[in-house]
């Protein structure tokens, strides 16, 4: 490809899903997504065994697609996040929002139980029916190394998203 | 899908580079990444605008795709990490190693700089010439609620990994 600057040629990639959301949230909501249980149920093209080890973690971080967003939909130039004027237009590489470029998301959440082909949850951002690509634990040492900081307007945006 | 429980149709989903890394290590390897810095180039089909307000973020996440990994190279079922005998042999989802299905990578470094198309990072595990899927940057609120735990062969393996 042209724009590659210098790696090896290189076409579109094909994802499938290695597990769904089963429960939670039936829609998207902006907020208070703490206390939501769900259940993440293997696809079955995996093995059971893809989950051996994993429940001596407390928290897994989920890739996953946003399935309901339209391609037509994505934007990429700076908006104003959720429409609030009082806040700064920046790019969707500068905001965690859904209509972005792929539609993956990646979030963080608590593993409460692992059984044959299922993992509880809790608090995971994703709604009911939704295709998930992989599944990785969170591992200390890959969390933000030094200081993490971030402007007002996202701190101001968090403010409602768990809810507790 | 018969698979997928309760959610609606679903087909395979194809994702397109939105950037490339350029620089840093040309091979893979497994330790001592912290000091790398690499840059991150927009594929030709993002306008720059998608960066707008980044800057602003002390660190960014990064989802990649481990394109050097052969599809045959995948492994589900529960294998030693690093070929340790010593440490228990777990799932493809109780790692984050590269052979996983849909070969994703997710890692959060730092960001150093961001100019036209071009961001700067420090700490990407990535290799050059790594086709880039997804950029976000990282806020706090949605890092790990709660002390995170993780097996000690975890924390043995992460040991040597930053190298600092």
């Amino acid at each position: 490809m042209a724009s590659q600057p210098n790696g090896p040629g290189y076409d579109a990639m094909v994802v499938a899903p290695v597990a769904w959301v089963v429960g939670g949230r039936l829609a998207p909501e902006d907020d208070e997504w703490a206390r939501e249980v769900a259940h993440l149920h293997l696809d079955a093209s995996i093995p059971s065994d893809a989950l051996a080890g994993l429940e001596a973690f407390s928290h897994i971080e989920v890739i996953f697609h946003f399935h309901r967003v339209s391609p037509s939909a994505i934007t990429f130039g700076a908006r104003h996040p959720r429409e609030r004027q009082d806040w700064p237009a920046v790019g969707i590489f500068a905001q965690r929002g859904r209509v972005r470029p792929n539609r993956l998301g990646v979030s963080v959440c608590r593993l409460l139980a692992v059984a044959d082909r299922v993992l509880t949850v809790q608090g995971l951002d994703a709604i009911d029916g939704t295709p998930i690509l992989d599944i990785k634990p969170v591992v200390r040492e890959f969390l933000p190394r030094g200081e993490v900081t971030q402007p007002p307007w996202m701190t101001e945006l968090m403010a409602q998203y768990w809810g507790d």
